[in-house]
């Protein structure tokens, strides 16, 4: 865990998210990306906490981010996009790894198809935040920032 | 929904969850639902909402007890314990209601017994909060604030 | 059996009834619950038989009528709402008090959530009624009067 | 839609019903096809319809003899015995006529072999009615006429 | 049951029969359908048995054959072919018309693809053999004998 | 625990069982729940245990009698009925006041249909005893005392 | 094989694609049964291919003409309709004539319901083209004549 | 059956249970296999009951000895141990025999491996009982008792 | 393969088919295992094959007879009984032989419980004969001669 | 989309697909993946259709590759390999991006292993193409450009 | 344990595994049960280890040989051929007698029929060799001694 | 294959695994995979084998390195990791290099979660070695040296 006054968080951005903004607005709402992070960053400050932003496409790229978060990160938020369904790669680095992990997902995946309804990461994450837009991250900050 | 200017929220606890603090509080912490209750009361005054707790062991009351929320309240923090995993009666009784419902659960309950990963209330609410102990009220809280 | 000249029937209203007509009329029209109860009676009356209805959320006070219906009533309309989906409890008592029983629904659950297509209450009644709207209740008593 | 005054309902019968009343009477009773077939049509001319019968034991004919109904008449009541349970182009005929469509059986399906609880067709027909012998028949037409 | 002296037996070939021994010889052996009839005809013949032999492509012409066969026929020998497999219509005519039945499969159904290891015919029939080629028709006559 | 000197027992009758003796005698025998209870208090006398009987149709009822028994009672036999397939709120309930449970069943639940073979309350009682009839309930209490 | 120098293709539509153009014209588009015909027919000549058309609604129908198409055409282009997810006598028939066939869809079946991303047939086809409306079976022939 | 004063009960340990005390203490307790049946002996003496006791890890031996107990034995009292869960031919040896059997088991199989939740040997027993360590031996007898 | 001038066929009884006639007669007939045994040794003689049959209750030692069967018969007919549902080693002992072997059972399994409606050996065995009582063997002996 | 004379296609080939030509030919045929791509341009060209082809083995880079195909390009092919029955990922990148896309599969992949029959990206493409070789993705181009 | 300074290891060849050499020789090679015997004695005194080696065709007996193995033996080696996939009996002895045990396969059972992909034995081995032909027992007496 | 003298192996190490040591150490030890890596290099040298070792978090990374290998080594050894379990990308890729594989784990996977008891590359790789730790990997080198 990091020995700095301030506490870190990283918050990954799974596959498909920088779209955010551009497609399915009826589904994830208007803001883009761009949006979402400043307003993740200034939450951030808000709780008194460093925060990262990371976003890739690609599972291996996930993988390595959440390792070389050891030791630099004392918390993760993470929206693992579709790979929240089947990549138990990345369900291996969160366990490996062993910094508090909060999932969120901005839309009700419960709502959407069958498959969506199963996380792979969810049994070793804290906890899991889904259907509140935008703000599911900003929740996740919130959460996350207790469990530290 | 209501005409007033404070808006109203309904908190329902479900089966078992009377016995907080006092079972298995490897899994659910030591508070006790008085204290529990509390925080929740606290933090509502403090995003000025109006609150009113509820508990019942009874799926009937709990369908109740959703029903005479129509008129009354603007949103509804339900955590359904058990009855999560099978009750179709509590879900139709959420979505016929039309207030928007957050569910939540104190433990992981993506880490527990296969049969609690489905939940069947989850499509008809607007958002889940899983896995922060006590906390998960009070982000259900601040989620369906901004959701009203 | 009822030892009477005019045969007895309960109709017994399940879960989430009770909000008919201010509920998802799209699926379940506008008729309100006593509309719907007006013509149960009235067709009764047609019919020449003596006619109770009885409404609960409660699976356990569902039950209980059930029970205090034998001795009572010569036939049973049943809309056991949700619990038509799990409820082997609903289900026995139909099987102990040994009086006919028809199944009814006024949406064709067929047609919606998967989950909605299976009935454990479909094999101890002697018929099922689906899709008709209100009028599902009346073919009922029409159905029941000449089972008796 | 028939532009005629009296509206017509097709009856449909489908294969091994031309049994009936010489077949496993113990399920479906000692009536013959012909004394139903006589009961429908006085039913039907007592509800004001104009009423025609069809039976066979083939897929192929009944799709035929379904959408030769389109243009002709208001409404089809039908028992699509063991081709209720897998029989996706009668289905499929049912969908593309676009003729309110009744479901009936005379025996309990859902009290007898597991693959008789499963319909291919109830999701496209307006309703059901199951388990009333030969009265299905005549529960069907009730219901038909209201609905058209 | 025929009141002849010479009991009667029915032979009924399913879909794609027509083509045997012109057809994956591989499986089915090279004799043809005639040579196969030839051989069961000599065979009921010297077992004493009158013989008729049937074969269709369709399922509602098997089924209309089967009900024929009633009052006329003392038992069936029956080789669905791919029918076997999901025709709870041919099912339901063997079950009605209470004549012995033996199900022939000339290919060892069980040692080919999953789907062919499940008969829906074969809870209503007296028996089943599989596996022997045009034998299979030989020794279900003899099987058949005995039955009668 | 009590710290009585005398064990305390709560035997729990669930849904239905209040018909016994009226209802399907054929499987439960024709003892009356009357008949059963004064054999279960003359077995527990005989035993040196305190024993107080408790029937309810009610899940909820049933679950809010299992807390109330904490600090009351040292163990307790349940027949869940057909709660015993569904009711996770009852299996909770039963975890959750840590009182060693023992699961009864009068007919051999086993041998009638697939849905009445898996018990979600099984797994967190101290035994189960199935099929002995009335007896089973003796033999429970039986075992209890030698677990207590 | 066809000893001609022109190759015969035959094209067989299934059941109800009768009713093109008349029904479900969201998924089916506006064309009939006989503009996609004469389509069909003009592409073939366009492509130095003889070409015959034949539609039935009967399972054993088409089985048949299957089998006539035996030493007369060189390929098969086959929309199954509904029968693609259930006729195992269909599939046989392609196995059996050893004649090239495609199979082809108009809608996209895998974005429809989930018994319709299943066929049968598919396995013993050379290949399948879903989804491009009535271009289907003019790619379908583009692509059978490369395979002849 | 015996038509000795006593009655004689066979008891049968199946695999594995021969090691019973030196294997997996904590699930099955520190008795030995000897201590047990000491005290199995003795509850049959005082329960006026012949008793016999047999152990194999053979399954074809299990089934000599239920076959040899016929004509001999009024009840059987059996721990199929692993057999439980797979040995149709235990089962039908117990089917057939005619004797009354118990099922026991020591520990509780519904709160381990999922595989040890589904027994092939209940159906066709008397009555279960389970989880009771030795003592389920013990309650064993005294249920055949009041069966014999 | 045998040298000798006379064919050798190996019948094995499997488990609980040496209280045939004692057991279950409704279903299995009256004829005991030794009357069975003369007719098959009478047939096999009539059919000019040498014959030697085997019983056992132990999957272990119908596996060692099959092995010793090598080199010294023809043919093999097994009733597997219960092992017929899960004995892989069977299975795999027949495979291994390499003799031909005729599956046989007296009762229509596929008329009984689910699990007896799957052989694990079909696959390996020439051929299956099912439903005849003791004609089952005889009809056995004539498919295997041919066979041979 | 672009706003240029000349439509543009980007053409996706999924992980493995460049070893095409030296693997397997016996299913893939013997082309390489650059003879393939030649006959791919050339046909584009033909069809008057600008085109781009693009080859990886990561999943990441195959969706930012959709991604980027964004304001460029007016229709994709895509035979996205093995991820084609996994990758949710790409199934979400396809949806995101809106430009209309075709699946193609070089062999029938219907005829191949059980789990090679499941698309996960079928639903959210326009149509597939499945099992003409090298000529699936011509075909591709040309069921492409007419839904241009 | 052994106190002895040599470990000794115990290898157990299961059903059909003494027909090696003769049976299916295109999957398990040419190799002679004595041959590979040979080789297993020959590398374990090349690894200091004192080696026994056991067939047997009998569950029953394999679980005896387990059991007497206790207190005698450091090391299991046990290729338990056709029971891997079913007998819980013989896991249970594994488990019981805490003797690390390697499973081994000669042939790669993953490449085979789907019901030999799954071992009931693998959870309480401490690991498995499959697919390396005779050499998967030199490996696992490789991979044993350093275990022990 | 490589046309040299030495025979050249590539390891593979698959996601995760770069933190071996650091993570999980109950599970998978103490070593470092540097330690590890050293331990293979030096068996290697031992067996007379050209080792080199790549480690990839990237499915993608992995599949274009197994292509590479192609022309340069003669066999693999690889631990997918978390990608055993639903890369079929990774099967194809070993499928195709056609070169000799195996497959290893450190842990016993069968011993932990369901999900890790499936592996999509073992039916494609020669052999698998699963549960001896590091020394998975020297057994994998032994057994891969006697392959090649």
């Amino acid at each position: 865990m990091s020995m700095l006054n301030k506490r870190k968080v990283l918050v990954i951005h799974g596959p498909n998210l920088n779209l955010l903004g551009e497609r399915e607005t009826g589904i994830y709402g208007k803001d883009t990306i761009d949006n979402i992070n400043a307003e993740i960053m200034h939450k951030a400050q808000e709780l008194g906490l460093e925060c990262e932003i990371y976003q890739s496409n690609s599972e291996g790229d996930i993988i390595d981010r959440l390792h070389s978060a050891r030791g630099d990160f004392d918390g993760v938020v993470i929206n693992a996009g579709a790979y929240t369904h089947y990549s138990i790669a990345i369900r291996d680095a969160i366990a490996a790894i062993k910094i508090p992990c909060v999932e969120v997902h901005m839309s009700n995946v419960y709502a959407r198809e069958e498959f969506r309804r199963h996380s792979v990461i969810a049994p070793v994450c804290a906890g899991s935040i889904v259907g509140f837009g935008k703000n599911s991250y900003i929740l996740a900050l919130n959460g996350l920032k207790d469990l530290l």
